[in-house]
């Protein structure tokens, strides 16, 4: 896993993945106190970051091996990444989902010309019946985040940033990016030391699902106690991966963590101040920016909201709770 | 008013203002029977095009001028557009407001550092108030459209569609574009005639406030009878001007209008497959691009989405009705 990989993700994404541009607004630098940029990766294709990995994971495959089928666990946003890419690739797909994913987000990976398998979060491990019926059709299986090939697509957000960091002027900042197993977080990371290293990268999660901050903490993998619970479904995860803990480790940190109902403020002000939709995972990040002033250092903050794939109801009532401007 | 006022403000503009992406939905083509090209406005400075017009008259200004401030009359976009753009031109701007326009438009208005100006609209006139107070002050009136650097300035949009309908190998398509006073239209259409003439620009307006569609089947001005009783306030005009009206005749038609029913339906399909935020007025395009596919001809379509100034309550109340997605 390194650099080299991001620079050849980057290129295989040309004319594929959108570069999402650097969003402002002086209303959110006036509440965070410092000059907020943010990255809505929610206007990627299938409305998350996790299109970048998926497109680069396929991209990437033996072509024998990828007509064959690729495989997916997922609680809806690498679901739908996989699904797109497959379809773009002529490659069959099945995606696993928890039964409590929003209905959005099944409804999508089915329009996506995906075979949809539903398993209980609670009591069962997506690892092993994934693995299983893999190895049973003869799939790929095409992992979220522990997967060096959807590290280095993720890590396309981070050349990104990069250069837009440039352009305006910013040679030092945290960056705040939504984590669940760490592939976006780490792939970030690796290009921001190779063409940023003023950015330093700060994991942001929900309370009570912050097993990166606290194995940061550690100095060593720490799980956690459940993994249900919180609305910021798409990056609640049982640990930090074996692949990009490490790197996190070396790059990145300390983590934050915000409260289910900062990430829905984060997402009035997303809808507010942006003009985009960010789901509550999506929103942690910037929640953080916005009402956690006093854990982030330095003038400028570089936000990633990191998807925006939320059901109707979820959304205004994000807004009927934090959507007045006065 | 001819293409190299538009070139001229795009290089003024170039640092300033966002080229916005050109997003695609496969939900969106399935929808309306062919490929959807959307340019979301909405991600602009201001959260609309407006910015674009009130940047490229600020900038053409003579310095002294434009020191000495400017002013607008304006319950909407393009009074924060115009605030916005004087205060990053160090220039006073004095927004002429009804006192019962909406308590979020004054609230962004004088927070981007315009004065808000106050009056009664059943006892007072503003044209009155307005040119006193700019006669007292030595201010610029900026017009909300029929101005030529505004139109120039809005054209940048048209600039940015001819490059990007190019990149996306589009040749030939109709650009539905939301159309009050004229000014984007016509921007728009000038931009399309000298850089991508195989573009079409169609207005599209609320129904019974369809004065632009109407005056081109006249052949000459109509007056909307009536300017209360549709959501889209953004694009409800008395007239077509009369520097956008001759531009609009020579280059675009025929004009398309939707239902205020119609409007909320494109604004939750923006939510829903592009993830940004539409305000009524803003999503006439789009809504008339998905629901009315039997008055466009083309393979592929292109959309203007012009803003996103949206009350939370009305954009919920969007969802709310058209916001399904099984």
């Amino acid at each position: 896993m390194n650099i080299d990989m991001i620079r050849d993700a980057a290129r295989r994404a040309a004319g594929h993945i959108r570069r999402t541009p650097l969003l402002t607004s002086p209303f959110l630098d006036e509440i965070a106190g410092r000059r907020v940029y943010v990255k809505p990766e929610c206007l990627q294709h299938t409305g998350s970051f996790k299109a970048r990995g998926a497109w680069s994971a396929l991209s990437a495959m033996d072509p024998d091996l990828r007509s064959a089928g690729v495989m997916a666990y997922s609680s809806g946003n690498h679901a739908q990444g996989v699904a797109w890419a497959a379809a773009c690739h002529g490659a069959p797909a099945v995606i696993l989902m928890p039964s409590d994913a929003p209905a959005l987000k099944r409804a999508n990976t089915a329009a996506l010309g995906a075979e949809v398998v539903l398993y209980d979060r609670a009591t069962e491990s997506r690892e092993e019946i994934g693995e299983r019926i893999a190895t049973e059709r003869g799939l790929t299986l095409v992992r979220p985040y522990d997967e060096p090939q959807v590290i280095a697509g993720q890590g396309t957000v981070g050349l990104e940033i990069a250069a837009q960091a440039a352009e305006a002027g910013i040679d030092a900042a945290e960056v705040l990016v939504c984590c669940g197993g760490g592939g976006l977080t780490s792939g970030i990371a690796l290009a921001c030391e190779a063409e940023a290293p003023g950015l330093r990268v700060r994991p942001v999660e929900p309370e009570g699902f912050d097993d990166v901050r606290r194995s940061l903490l550690a100095g060593g993998i720490e799980r956690n106690d459940s993994l249900s619970g919180s609305i910021c479904d798409a990056i609640v995860t049982p640990q930090p991966g074996d692949l990009t803990f490490p790197i996190i480790r070396r790059l990145c940190g300390p983590g934050l963590a915000v409260s289910d109902d900062e990430a829905l403020h984060g997402m009035a002000q997303a809808f507010l101040r942006l003009k985009v939709v960010a789901e509550p995972g999506g929103a942690v990040a910037l929640a953080a920016a916005l009402l956690r002033p006093t854990e982030i250092t330095g003038d400028a903050v570089v936000v990633v909201i990191s998807g925006g794939n939320v059901d109707p109801e979820v959304h205004s009532g994000a807004l009927a709770r934090h959507g007045r401007t006065s």
